[in-house]
């Protein structure tokens, strides 16, 4: 039997052992492992551009929340007894932060959750049946995919068209919803479009699908884990019904942190309360939202998030700016011999896939082969390509200062010279 | 039509605003109330009896930890890209991890997830189906009953003796068993026993409900959100099938932060691959743990739980004293006329909670009512026993070195000479 939920690599352990008091025991050798956990690649050290770590670079102002909140249960100290709920706690101040959530966003009510996917699972849940459609664009997240599957839902695909656009066919939604109509004699649970997608950085007009959306009446559900938080989006604008999004992705918030932000009128569904009786206590939670687990982000992280709420509001301001460094950098890019940009053109957003037959090339001859490329760039103080890649890879601009987005281009078209490749 | 999603207390807003390029602004002195955002319970300032909180409390490792891995995705620098998970990952060290947490709990599998509530969803969502029963103790915790909910699940309460020791009659669990057998013709799909409740701080015979749960071949999960990590918890010596616990509850851990441990035979449906395919697209997601969501504390809380790791392996080994301290201060209390610990006795766990005739009469003629015990209390640096309450409150000791149980004992009954309370 395969036991797949082991980690490949473990290595054989001596059998457990035990204390006095029958307590086990850990050795103090393994134990030291977890003293003095250090991050190797801090913002103050390196330039690093992963995708996904960008917008959840933390301000100065979340630090200080996460240490002043670090304890367990730090924010329930003031949980109101009537209420006894997360988003009731007026101190520190989470029942306002939770409007003005909603309001930022452009929608009705909001709260935090501990994850994007699990803010996308609440709504699968709570929207549809075992065995119902929600219809997703194929450049989804896989954590939609799954947070279908645990609702025990089925998925329908709007395609793309491919290398090396990769770019939706928006209309399809109409397609795809009559299908699910046709397939089933009914309509699917939910439509979902990821705003921008995680391979190719691509913008969809979410209006377009909210149009689609509002015609068929289906709920029309925003996965925004990479544009809530860094651009302006207003869920009405948008017709979204339901938002998604990540703290620790676009929000400069701590894993983990979710958002889920709803209109109105499916408010009720999603934050439904327990109906549950204990058959013999007749013990009742009525106060609780049961989708959602009750109390959901307890502490640090929601603080953190809230702590860098005002910052956020600011800098959606400047997306603009954001989206010019990194058109600039896929400019510069693009002039090392083989080089450009996959996807929808001219970059609308700072997530970047790049395909590079030239430094493909050079890895071919370089005694480390494809990891040539992050070893040089990690010499040059920049971190976050993956290792080992070099013909597909993907960066993320969000954030940098224009001299260091500078700093990034001329640091690729240095090592693309010193591998003899033409750089225009 | 009640507008249920809505704190009660909602002010009414100013309609949305729009600043420049259609942001949504949020005015300035709205945003000021998240800048410097204080707690005003802070451990070097107070005494926290809050007795959800004493267990979380974070060793000065777990403050460094959060400071370092704060920033979104911190966790995930190192990720290996061919098993692109979470536990996998061995930069920090997560995958030893997960593997010295398993050991800790004499269990073979383990993984960190946001909540121990969400751990017992998980665990209802893939051992059950939608309409099968849990069977549970008539104490367990809101989250338990809701966990089952979300599972779409039904629950059978093992009853208590009710006033004063709320004991609860583990034999029971047999006859419950053979109820939902008579009347579905199938076993539950699994028992869960509450380790030590919330509400009383019973300790309860786990091994005795894991012999019932072996001899009828239903998975038996223990709910160790009070025990594991303040106490020796030996998840095979308990026939335990799982263990579920709370790092922020019990493990010097950040919210949100549960444990998820597993005993082999458990593992491939618990931890069970996404299986799911894009019906166009084909793309699959093989190595996600579906019912996970994929990966689950990807950053700050679980860095607190891991390098407050080695003192709570220590600090299980004094769970002889805490008790002591306990007993003291129940002891103590009792001084105080008409006032006795409800639950069993003698105390085996430091949640306390106390019945006190006494300072509910004390209350009825004092000016602020209930709240002057609260008042009182903190007057002498003490906190965390909910405002208003003196006929019923809790209180938890944990942690707490023995001269600051003896100062809380003390002023106790300083409040309750006062008050003009005999004190024998």
């Amino acid at each position: 039997m395969r036991k797949q939920w082991l980690v490949k690599t473990r290595s054989v352990r001596p059998a457990t052992k035990y204390g006095g008091k029958d307590v086990v025991d850990i050795p103090r050798e393994r134990l030291d492992q977890y003293r003095n956990l250090k991050r190797d690649f801090k913002e103050e050290k390196y330039i690093n551009l992963n995708p996904i770590q960008r917008g959840g670079i933390l301000t100065l102002e979340a630090r200080e929340a996460l240490l002043e909140f670090g304890d367990g249960y730090s924010t329930c100290d003031w949980c109101p007894p009537k209420e006894a709920r997360l988003d009731a706690i007026k101190r520190p101040p989470i029942a306002q932060f939770m409007r003005d959530l909603a309001e930022f966003l452009n929608m009705d009510v909001a709260r935090v959750v501990t994850r994007c996917r699990e803010a996308q699972f609440i709504v699968f849940a709570t929207l549809g049946e075992p065995g119902d459609y929600v219809v997703v664009d194929s450049l989804a997240h896989y954590s939609t995919y799954i947070a279908a599957e645990l609702a025990r839902m089925k998925i329908k695909e709007v395609p793309h068209t491919g290398y090396p656009e990769f770019k939706l066919d928006l209309n399809a939604y109409a397609d795809k919803i009559e299908e699910v109509r046709r397939d089933t004699g009914k309509l699917p649970a939910a439509v979902l479009l990821t705003h921008v997608d995680y391979l190719y950085g691509n913008l969809n007009d979410a209006a377009a699908v909210g149009k689609i959306c509002k015609k068929y009446g289906v709920p029309f559900i925003l996965n925004a884990a990479y544009t809530a938080g860094v651009m302006p989006v207003d869920g009405k604008k948008l017709g979204a019904d339901i938002i998604v999004s990540s703290g620790h992705k676009s929000w400069a918030a701590s894993a983990p942190t979710g958002i889920l932000a709803i209109k109105e009128e499916f408010a009720e569904k999603v934050l439904a309360r327990s109906k549950t009786v204990g058959d013999w206590s007749k013990r009742k939670f009525g106060l609780k939202e049961y989708a959602l687990l009750g109390c959901t982000v307890m502490g640090a992280p929601l603080m953190s998030l809230m702590a860098s709420f005002p910052h956020v509001v600011e800098r959606v301001k400047r997306w603009g700016e954001e989206v010019e460094n990194a058109r600039y950098l896929v400019e510069q890019l693009e002039r090392i011999e083989g080089t450009r940009q996959m996807g929808t053109k001219p970059k609308q957003h700072t997530l970047i896939h790049m395909e590079s037959d030239g430094l493909y090339k050079a890895s071919q001859t370089h005694k480390r082969r494809g990891f040539f490329l992050y070893d040089e760039l990690k010499r040059r103080g920049i971190v976050g390509i993956q290792p080992g890649l070099t013909k597909h890879f993907k960066l993320n601009s969000y954030g940098l200062p224009r001299e260091k987005v500078e700093l990034v281009a001329n640091a690729f078209l240095d090592i693309a010279r010193e591998q003899g490749l033409n750089v225009s």
